[in-house]
């Protein structure tokens, strides 16, 4: 039997909610791997909803679980109906609503808050000792929440211009984490959390890449799973 | 050099844009193939919106080229901008929103209008004999625009359930084409009209196989252009 992953999401689209092709290529290589795969969003308002072609805040309301929902083909659950004990492993795709939505980082960074849901969410599976996948800025709730483990969103220098972000990784230290610098093709795995972490799109690289990086995430986790 | 190729989006969420999953996967493959990809969408109101979670028309207006810029991370342009000089092919992914917002096959079936920006791309890219790659219910605008030519939709009979709309290719007989039956996992070459087609998610099948589909789909896109 596949193991069975639940799928986090943050709504749809990089600015306002989930990263649309970090979600889909965790989807694809989960599929590949044989998982068994349900899909989860907290059933609350988006911080904001961004109009992608403008890049600019638009006056609506849009919200979290109805939004992921697109990207879920309309098979998705309410995150407050998610059991830990249910399933051997979670993935957090990224994309800016992580930021905004599952958690305040993009407004308070390191002083962040968690969303409940997604707090107790992570609570569950790492007391289980059941793997952790999160890509993109997705790591930043591991460090929230896991003071100590370890995450990588890629380099902690802004190498080549290609990771504009690169003050995230000093903000994970200052929550008392350690931040390993990784390449977009590769993970990183903190094995006494079982937390397994990919920079993505925190790296202006070819979609493949990304698409590759994220990959050995998703087997990575099901490996430990 | 790589091939210039030039993206047609619907939309953003299956049931009224782009099946996004789709839409990855093609991004996907011309990266990993070293295309210059370029995304383009119609300037126009949807025909509706759907709620993804509840599969029911919501009372909200959207744009196809504003939520299209959530699947192009903001980098798109109006599709009435689109010069096929400029590109050495084009694709189109799948979803309700082609049959929705790119033409009216949704509504009207074989006798369905084509959004004027689509039907004028589609006659430049085959009038200048460069390739048109389409997947899921997106031959219909090739069957439509071209008839005579030959695409697939998957099969013709609802083989173990897992081509729920076989009647589609009835239809796309109706209009003078023949359709060629193929798996998921495969794509059909018109050599003659140098169109691509292959079934998507037109099949009940894991991800994975839909990727990998679309996958010989841009690859025979690619050698063509």
């Amino acid at each position: 039997m596949g193991k069975r992953v639940a799928v986090v999401l943050a709504g749809c689209g990089v600015f306002d909610g989930s990263e649309i092709h970090e979600a889909s290529a965790a989807l694809v290589h989960l599929s590949r791997g044989g998982a068994e795969v349900k899909i989860f969003a907290p059933n609350i308002e988006q911080r904001d909803v961004v109009n992608h072609l403008k890049g600019s805040p638009a006056e609506e309301k849009r919200n979290v679980l109805v939004e992921s929902a697109r990207l879920a083909r309309g098979n998705i659950q309410d995150l407050a109906e998610l059991k830990a004990s249910e399933f051997d492993a979670v993935i957090f795709p990224g994309g800016f609503g992580v930021a905004k939505n599952l958690c305040s980082w993009a407004v308070d960074g390191k002083d962040c808050t968690v969303n409940e849901h997604v707090n107790s969410t992570l609570q569950a599976f790492h007391s289980a000792k059941k793997p952790i996948g999160l890509c993109c800025i997705s790591p930043v709730l591991a460090a929230k929440v896991f003071p100590g483990c370890e995450v990588t969103v890629g380099q902690d220098k802004n190498v080549d211009g290609r990771f504009p972000d690169a003050e995230t990784a000093s903000a994970i230290a200052e929550l008392g984490c350690k931040h390993v610098c990784k390449n977009v093709n590769e993970s990183h795995v903190d094995k006494a959390n079982k937390i397994v972490t990919t920079c993505a799109f925190m790296c202006k690289a070819p979609l493949h890449e990304i698409f590759d990086g994220i990959g050995t995430m998703v087997q990575e986790v099901l490996k430990l799973a």
